[in-house]
């Protein structure tokens, strides 16, 4: 015979991808430390984070112009307005070191504190000031114009949970606090090998004998994204003995290892099935009920996760999608589980599922004014589907059939910039 | 007097934002060269995109399996199969050098080119072998697991066109067709100053003396991730002279100014009056009309860009959507515009539009239950509702009532990981 393949001990046993997660984690510890939150942005929080102040601290101005009390401007119109005293010789920075009586108005900064007793700031493009007198033309209420101590947040007050994204917002807002210093989680170090003799790391048109590495470059952009510290990129032949001694190794020193290519069922697919004899693993999946990409399979190495993602384009990012994202949020603090962003359009073809309806699926979507048409059914070689199309829509399983006219949602994978047909900001 | 304001020179002469980018960008060159596509992730082409090849470049198999005459598999069922010949020594991966006779079958692997003048593969776990014979329990089409020969993308086909974004996926679409190189903008540079005296690099507790440079942290990280280059941030005083010097310096060397602070209608609100008069600025803009950020000005300086925005920091935010963003996508090679991902949402508490009802209004939103509430008008001093909500609502000009019930758009501003009530795919 041509081919010996010991087929039983390759099989799928296709589990859901939370089982597999499961499996894939159970017990897996994350690291934290402290970091100095100028530094910390896109990191994950490993604590809740309280506010250790007022902000503000006292009473602002909020506009340049005159701090008053206000039950002096009682009674003020435009024709018959309320004469205040302007005290001269205020610092506006330092007003308030004064203490402002009846009758009585000092020029303040948008920003600053006002001065003890002031209650409210008529703008300075709202009176007329004559020698040193300002003339008010309507009453204002207590609090005009005035930013109250622990008006934005409250010392105490919590300012984001453990497992909050820092995000630009949040890291502003935390300096603004004072807080020098958050405990958050070490982002995972994660290696990417592509798997087969084939493969070059050279941009070369493809022939039978090489193939440019290039689901590498797609699948580090994405998970670059997503916050994983790709420490390394690595292609490895197709050799059972050196990948399983370049795994056991890596495993040692990263918390996960992603193969791409080699998980099938040909005789040289010995990724998953290598690993899992030589170094006797038991912690382990065999098959995804996902498709594309159901030959997914997975091990834990002590304390480290390896992934084998198939090597056709649409397959691996199947995986990527439905494994490898949610175990990296799981890994940095969040997840496991993947939020993405989605557009609801309109299913112009009707979709129906022939093989492995108990399996989620995944379909590519271009959307064309405001409503989306499914593209055709494509082989999972191809990559146009991946690159040119504006997302893909998920079919659950146990569902076979989707409608012309049904409505689907649309997800978008970041990095994205520009999701065509969401509202345009011009 | 207290103060002495030229108030007439400050006025602020509101514009659209359309007029102002229209004022900012006219005639405005952008940079282009080429780059090594496996680094190119994140540019914009320059140039629309070709495929220089066939991909694939030949009839592949599918699947591992049997290469075969698909009319030789005619009339076979399960209880009456079909007998082929399996070719022994033909190498799987140099199958497509064997010239494939009636009545033969040849093994290839997924992937691989299959044999001269096979039209069809059935895979391995569909067939039984005897021998040197291969049962087939039912007849197959022609093209039967094959992908044929350009399948995924036909040479001289359109890639992408200019102004696209590389994605990771489209990265690994051009790097499959033999890309070697493609014609990118070059990314904007951009400085960041925050501009007052009290502003100090350090993460402290804020006092009436010393405010940290927070702000700086937020636009540097939203701009960052839509491709700005911010070769520089620094801290000016107020000082108009120092201020003018080091701007006209820096306008030499980078694409985009941003000052943050100083451009309200206080005695220290140098930075756009400054520049203006002193360096005769023709071509730029004093005031927007959007709220809050209506402080916002700009001028182009030769063939780079100064935008002013204001300190506060919702004002700021404001500023970033409605200028900043569209002038970064602008100089990248998109837009002059904005997209953002959005969820509809339904408005849980009436807003009402008193001052300035011709302006766009920015409204921070809360998100829960796929509902929305909409928080209270809060000042714009304040920090939190930026940090701790889930995005925000854009109110039209000329729209001065959002009612209760009322569907609505919360927009999210990326770097955003996880959005709240999207999807959660577990």
């Amino acid at each position: 015979m041509v081919v010996g393949i010991d087929v039983l001990s390759r099989l799928y046993r296709y589990l859901t991808p939370s089982e597999a997660l499961k499996i894939l984690i159970e017990g897996l510890g994350r690291r934290e430390y402290l970091i100095d939150v100028r530094r910390a942005l896109g990191k994950v929080l490993a604590e809740d984070v309280y506010s250790p102040i007022d902000r503000p601290w006292t009473n602002l101005s909020h506009v340049d112009g005159f701090a008053v009390h206000s039950k002096d401007t009682l009674g003020a119109t435009s024709t018959s307005p309320i004469k205040l005293r302007v005290i001269e010789g205020v610092d506006p920075r330092n007003a308030h070191e004064y203490s402002l009586k009846n009758g009585e108005a000092v020029f303040v900064e948008t920003g600053y504190p006002i001065p003890k007793g002031a209650d409210a700031v008529i703008p300075v493009e709202a009176v007329k000031v004559v020698d040193n007198y300002i003339l008010v033309y309507s009453s204002v209420k207590p609090g005009f114009n005035v930013t109250p101590r622990a008006g934005d947040i409250g010392r105490g007050k919590l300012v984001a949970r453990k497992g909050t994204i820092i995000t630009p917002a949040l890291q502003k807002l935390m300096i603004d606090l004072g807080i020098r210093n958050v405990k958050v989680y070490d982002n995972p170090k994660v290696v990417i090998i592509g798997v087969g003799d084939e493969l070059v790391d050279e941009v070369i048109p493809p022939t039978t004998s090489k193939i440019p590495n290039s689901s590498t470059y797609m699948v580090k952009g994405i998970l670059n994204y997503y916050g994983a510290n790709i420490v390394k990129t690595m292609i490895l032949p197709d050799d059972p003995e050196r990948l399983v001694n370049e795994i056991k190794e890596l495993a040692n020193n990263v918390d996960v290892v992603i193969t791409i290519g080699g998980v099938s069922m040909g005789p040289r697919d010995y990724t998953w099935i290598s690993l899992k004899e030589k170094l006797g693993v038991a912690k382990c999946f065999r098959g995804l009920r996902i498709q594309p990409g159901r030959a997914t399979s997975g091990l834990r190495i002590g304390n480290s996760v390896v992934v084998n993602m198939p090597g056709l384009p649409q397959s691996t990012l199947a995986s990527l999608v439905f494994i490898l994202l949610p175990l990296i949020n799981y890994l940095r603090g969040i997840g496991p589980y993947i939020k993405l962003p989605y557009t609801i359009a309109v299913n112009r073809r009707k979709i129906e599922i022939k093989k492995y309806p108990s399996f989620h699926r995944i379909r590519y979507v271009t959307l064309e004014n405001k409503n989306a048409e499914i593209i055709a059914e494509t082989d999972s070689y191809y990559v146009s589907p991946i690159a040119l199309t504006d997302g893909f829509t998920i079919i659950p399983p146990g569902k076979t059939i989707v409608d012309e006219n049904e409505k689907i949602k649309v997800y978008h994978l970041p990095p994205v910039h520009e999701i065509p047909h969401l509202e345009i900001l011009r």
